[in-house]
């Protein structure tokens, strides 16, 4: 892009949902006097007897933990979807409309141990969690009445997790929810006017011009998009088109545990912390349609801004009016590539 | 509403934005083992030498406040846009869009006391600041360039606001943002197909249901809108048909400044404290149309959820699914509506 982009304040424009951001590139100076955060530090202990995920612990209601070794899927104890619901809808008037929502939460342990997080376990271990998500995705999705699976993870206490315990979440209801909804609505309109996917197509035009790109392999890519709105936002991306988890081969199954691996270390590297962020896979619905419009993708959401413990705060304007950020989305990505993918913790 | 949207999870629709929300009201014996926020506390010195908003102290870059008695404004020192930028446009294949955005960012001192809050000033102070937005509105609005002014305030730390000195912020610029964008879309979809107004009808609607109203006065009725994303969010709406500040009498604005001071106090008195929010108003474009669609309002997002210290997340689900919430709008508004309107800083 041209200079004008590194130093002019403007507006971005994000294709997949349709909606604006705006760029502030000058005001990176601005001095902080307010919130200061915690520093994030990993978990110290390899199992805790008091978390409610470590194996064999037990957790709310009378459930127990099983002494598991690998992954580990129970449903949320305090589920905010339920299947077992009495169906209803209201319209007062077109403007006090509400409608029941069945759907099923599931809490996804990544690990036995306590202190590790995706970036500290080893691929093959990740490669593990990659194969639960899409397990999950069929199984749940196979359900005739879940028409949407949302595979997320909060990570870090700034982010709303409540245990540091390496886990991570699923929603699947039946209703299609506003994020993926807005980014079909793009996904189809964008094929059908130009033939192509418009996820294909930035992969395309991102690998060639690179200075987005954070890193990537044979499977994927990780790049910061042109339309960020957190300061180290992610977008990783399938190479090909895939509409979701399920059809990845083998080896673009290790592809994405291996980026997994390195972003999420990056990220650690980057203020030397156990990085905080929110992250979640887009896959096409389960409601039976064929989605050939819909390209496998996962957004990372990280809070910080210029430290360890200086985040962005997303108030005021960003909520009444438009996201704003601070600093480019090509100036992120720079820093996010010059970084180290040996994890802090493992230098001499 | 029925018993329904009491127990069982359902989505609710907003019909100003036009986007879904998710409502999980069995949610909230959920335990709490996350974040714990510091209490917000009220500043302590009326003065504080230290403060760049104070009268008479030096702010960035060799500026000093006057001895202010009232209000002050003034252009921010780290201006998030600017008025004398060069234009640009760019267009890489409709997938890498942007365009510059020129605009003005303006502080608001709502009072030379540091300690104060708009709960605790008394109204005809507050109808100063009132009279004070509707002033920049004209004045900024004005400009042939500028074609939206969004009055906001970030209030606490949490809220990212960097000083506790009561002041707001006003961004004008030359495109609507995003979500009065949103709004103006709806009121006039409303208005083609229904020759009234969406504001007005809910108006009327709700002051009649009752069970989502906070606090009412001759000019403005604060309620707890039926689709709230935030725990206690509240919308703050005109009684006639107001397109935006500048029309309302001498009466209304008294109206107006005796509301906030209601609300803002019953907040205070929700957890005893200094309550966090972001507030803004909402109204019509300043782009020389008529805008008869548009309804003035005020929203006010505060984070806080069960106590002083345990805040809502917006984390994972609400960024890449729906936002959800744990409590009803009827829950939320019943408990602010049984609250004091004498402030707990005031009382014997
Ligand atoms: O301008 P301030 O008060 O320094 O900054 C605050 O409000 C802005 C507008 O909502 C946000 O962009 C910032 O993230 C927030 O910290
Ligand atoms: O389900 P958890 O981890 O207890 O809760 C966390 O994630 C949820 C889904 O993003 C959010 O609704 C909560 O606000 C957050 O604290």
């Amino acid at each position: 892009m041209s200079d004008a982009t590194k130093s002019t304040p403007h507006r971005r424009f994000n294709p997949l949902t349709g909606e604006w951001i705006l760029v502030s590139p000058h005001r990176t100076q601005r001095p902080w006097q307010g919130q200061v955060e915690k520093a994030p530090r990993p978990a110290a202990l390899e199992y805790d007897p008091e978390c409610y995920l470590c194996p064999g612990n037990a957790r709310a209601g009378g459930h127990r933990n099983p002494p598991y070794i690998s992954t580990f899927v129970f449903e949320n104890d305090y589920a905010a979807l339920k299947p077992d619901i009495v169906e209803f809808e209201r319209n007062e008037s077109g403007l006090l409309i509400a409608q029941s929502e069945r759907g099923i939460c599931r809490v996804l342990c990544f690990s036995p141990r306590h202190d590790l997080t995706l970036s500290r376990m080893d691929p093959p271990a990740i490669r593990t969690v990659v194969d639960l998500w899409s397990q999950q995705y069929v199984e749940l999705g196979g359900k005739s009445w879940i028409n949407y699976v949302q595979i997320f993870e909060n990570r870090g206490e700034m982010m709303g997790a409540s245990n540091p315990h390496p886990h991570g979440q699923i929603w699947a209801n039946s209703s299609v929810p506003n994020e993926p909804g807005k980014e079909q609505l793009s996904q189809q309109k964008y094929r059908d006017s130009r033939g192509s996917c418009l996820l294909c197509d930035c992969v395309k035009l991102e690998t060639k011009a690179a200075e987005r790109v954070v890193c990537e392999n044979g499977g994927f890519v990780a790049l910061v998009p042109f339309w960020a709105v957190w300061p180290f936002e992610v977008l990783l991306v399938s190479k090909r088109h895939a509409r979701d988890l399920t059809v990845l081969s083998d080896s673009e199954r290790d592809a994405l545990a291996d980026i997994l691996k390195r972003l999420t270390t990056r990220y650690d590297n980057l203020f030397e912390i156990s990085f905080p962020y929110s992250m979640g896979f887009h896959q096409a619905p389960t409601d039976a349609q064929s989605h050939d419009e819909w390209h496998l993708h996962a957004h990372f959401y990280p809070p910080l801004l210029r430290s360890a413990s200086v985040r962005k705060f997303m108030v005021g304007y960003e909520m009444l009016g438009t996201p704003q950020r601070d600093i480019t989305a090509e100036s992120a990505a720079k820093r996010l590539r010059e970084l180290s993918e040996v994890h802090y913790l493992d230098r001499e």
